[in-house]
């Protein structure tokens, strides 16, 4: 880890150092688990107090803040000046570059200057791996499959035939990009007749997919992961899915077949999405939900199947008075007949 | 890729070509994506319209459609027909046989003839690996595995020790079969002591297992799952289930331990089962459904806990126009007060 | 298979044999599936008159039961007694120590005594890997990884970079420990900038971590899977999570990031964590709940959102009952109506 002072952090991270400028930072932490010449960050003033109680040497605060019982480095955006600083003082570990001898690498393929490709990996025969791509130990890339320069691909992936990656990716170990998508039709047998899926996945610029998702290829043309987007862990997207920029698609989602999800869209933890669905720019579903109908753009949904996140709630806080309101039910039943009794009126006609 | 006319694809689809009979075919596609050599199905006549504004060249149509806007083929089941087709342009690559010389193979195994053995594959001892079975680069096949002909085993996948796998099956990269079932009672201070899962796993004839799934080893005796049967990406299969024939089971369903699945079952995705519990012959659980009762044949449920669907529709319906009803309750309960004290009944005795 | 019997049993498990003493026992079963000369269990009385009609030859029953139709064991903990009886005829298959020919192992690894490291695995720098461990093939480890000694590593792992995995722990195939945690900050375009993950993962002594889980590095610090704690498969850990001691973690729970885990623990099948949730010592989570609030120690949860388990049951029977309340409420309604006519009262002021 390098040691830098306040100052030189503070011009790094495009801040403002108040304090003691020669203050020597010597790694970067949570507040909470900070040691004594580390720097951490707050995103709001009100955790200041916290945090200014903390071992930290130093903390990131937002611009608003002037001046703090440690020294600090104001930000316009502490949590992004904090990711930097990570960045910073934990550079990503590269390999160097170059084929590790237990590699097996087909014939025809085209490597790109300063690529790693690590022990025990398999290339298939005319793919095509970008400028200091990495391809880490044990992983598995198909034939004619693409991969672009700066894309990371850790140990023990499966990248099936033809497959297309984009630059600077992430993808985690364990991920399968794409095997079959799940297509089967009624046979004259009543047995499962496979439909082969001929397609492919195309997986944009700048996207990270998290350990242990599945990606399946199209049936025929492809499913799409769009540039900027990125996946959480044990993710599922079924065939043809088309998924936009910028999404955040969190553990455990499911994405059935010809799923369409716009732009800026959030999916949160273990959702699930039927297929043909069409989740507009900029909604959100919240965890757990089912979604079963179109989402419009902008919109927030929950519960399954998922609707509207406030009517949601609104039903969810009548759900929870309900065994008090049958009580209630039950009391005003009685009440109305000793009224109609009361009036000569008919017996209550429910048993 | 081949071409064909389109009197030679209708012959070899079993349809009927209607149309000029040497147009030339180059693909299969949706209509959606077609390019204009491409053969596209309908498997409605109410969809027609939509396809023959398409690009395709031509269209496999329900047997009913005499004639189209666009050269048609005639079929039974379009459906079937198109899969075929699917079959006849991009039929799957096969691996040239052999066994790589990167791959790792143990003491007694037998290969059949035909076997494909790609690089970095293990194989344990006393293995045997039917003929034309492929193993795909970088999987592990345990001792006294049996895996049977024409099986597909693609990369990375792992087969624990002495697990058999039936003919023509299909295992996709990342599964992890015949793994410990998750069996522990607890020890004397409260710790928890493994049960020994010394059973195995059967996977029977013509099944197909998509990515990163888990199915794993009974504690004695086996987990079974039966022909034909279908498996998406993701799925969890606990300790002694007993899955049977042709069933359909969607991504990231859970099966718990001793789970009793009949033939032609339907599990969507997402969907939970309970440990013990039986789902009769061809029965159908909804999506992200979690059943915790014995579920008789063809019955479909929904929810959780899961119930038979239409009553459960019944129910969600209510639950939306749950907050309506309780404001109604509330002002029936002031009119029924109102009425009381007309004629002088007692007050209200709810708060 | 060793042969042993009645009373060489008995006297390994700490029970008391009843019956001919001399009787052979070849292997353990459930009493379901049980051949000839198996030793099966009951764990209750109840189950005695099915297990004495089984093909079993001896049976483990409760200390309580003092003869039956059967040659018997008297246990304590028959359940226990059965785990042990399963290791005694079925002991883990152990590989012969030493290093694989075709393993990577880098530079100033660190290998105790008797460790396994299997084909094609790969193990990092500095790596350092305790007495009688076993890297099973295919297996990734990262640079400076500890593994503690008789810790078994199946194969397919990933291990990345500086993960530290104790004494007696067994991860499964295809587990991912050490990935990036799922961490983004909107930059200025509103694109999303990676929080480099800099922390590791720690798993305590005694833990088993079922097949495909993933367990992400912290951001800083470290996610700690305590000792003692069993995780079924496909479970997803967010980074910064802590999990207590001796806790039970069943297939596909998802834990969100920061989320803390008390001692002794159960979260059932599928149950998903919000972020930063505490759940308090011995508490438990059903299956498919969704915890999205503090759960205080002890406490049953379930549904979504999760609250405590009797009052979920109580609301599922008063929504099961609410079709018909809702008829009933319409019914009431029409007889205030009715009395409100006779008494020349104001009309139904809701249409």
């Amino acid at each position: 880890m390098p040691a830098l002072t306040l100052e030189e952090v503070a011009r790094k991270l495009g801040g403002e150092a108040v304090g003691p400028k020669e203050l020597v930072i010597e790694g970067v932490s949570s507040y909470e688990t900070a040691g004594g010449s580390d720097l951490a960050f707050v995103d709001s003033p009100r955790l200041l107090p916290a945090a200014e109680r903390s071992r930290a040497a130093a903390l990131i605060v937002p611009r608003e803040v002037a001046s703090a019982a440690k020294p600090i480095i104001r930000a316009d955006n502490p949590r992004l000046a904090f990711a930097q600083a990570l960045e910073l003082f934990s550079p990503r570990r590269r390999p160097t570059p170059g084929v590790h001898p237990t590699a097996v690498v087909g014939a025809d393929v085209q490597l790109g200057g300063q690529v790693y490709v690590g022990p025990q990996v398999v290339i298939g025969d005319r793919a095509r791996v970008g400028r200091a791509a990495e391809l880490h130990a044990l992983t598995f890339v198909g034939d004619e499959v693409e991969i672009g320069e700066d894309t990371v691909i850790y140990p023990r992936v499966s990248v099936y035939h033809g497959v297309r990656i984009g630059k600077r990716c992430v993808i985690h170990s364990g991920c399968v990009i794409g095997g079959d998508g799940f297509g089967f039709v009624r046979g004259a047998h009543g047995e499962h007749v496979k439909v082969p899926q001929v397609g492919t996945v195309i997986i944009e610029d700048d996207v990270e997919i998290g350990a242990n998702c599945a990606i399946d290829r199209a049936t025929t043309d492809a499913t799409v992961i769009g540039r900027g987007t990125k996946m959480d862990n044990l993710v599922q997207v079924g065939h043809n899915v088309k998924i936009g920029r910028n999404c955040i698609i969190v553990a455990q989602v499911g994405l059935s077949g010809s799923v369409e999800i716009g732009d800026g869209v959030v999916l949160a933890g273990q959702a699930g999405i039927a297929d043909h669905i069409t989740i507009g720019p900029g909604a959100a579903v919240c965890a757990q939900a089912g979604v079963t109908g179109d989402v419009q753009a902008g919109m927030i949904v929950s519960g399954y199947p998922a609707r509207p996140h406030k009517e949601q709630l609104k039903t969810e806080a009548a759900v929870r008075r309900l065994p008090e309101a049958l009580a209630e039910l039950r009391r005003l039943r009685r009440r109305v007949q000793e009224l109609e009794e009361r009036l000569g009126l008919g017996q209550d006609e429910a048993s």
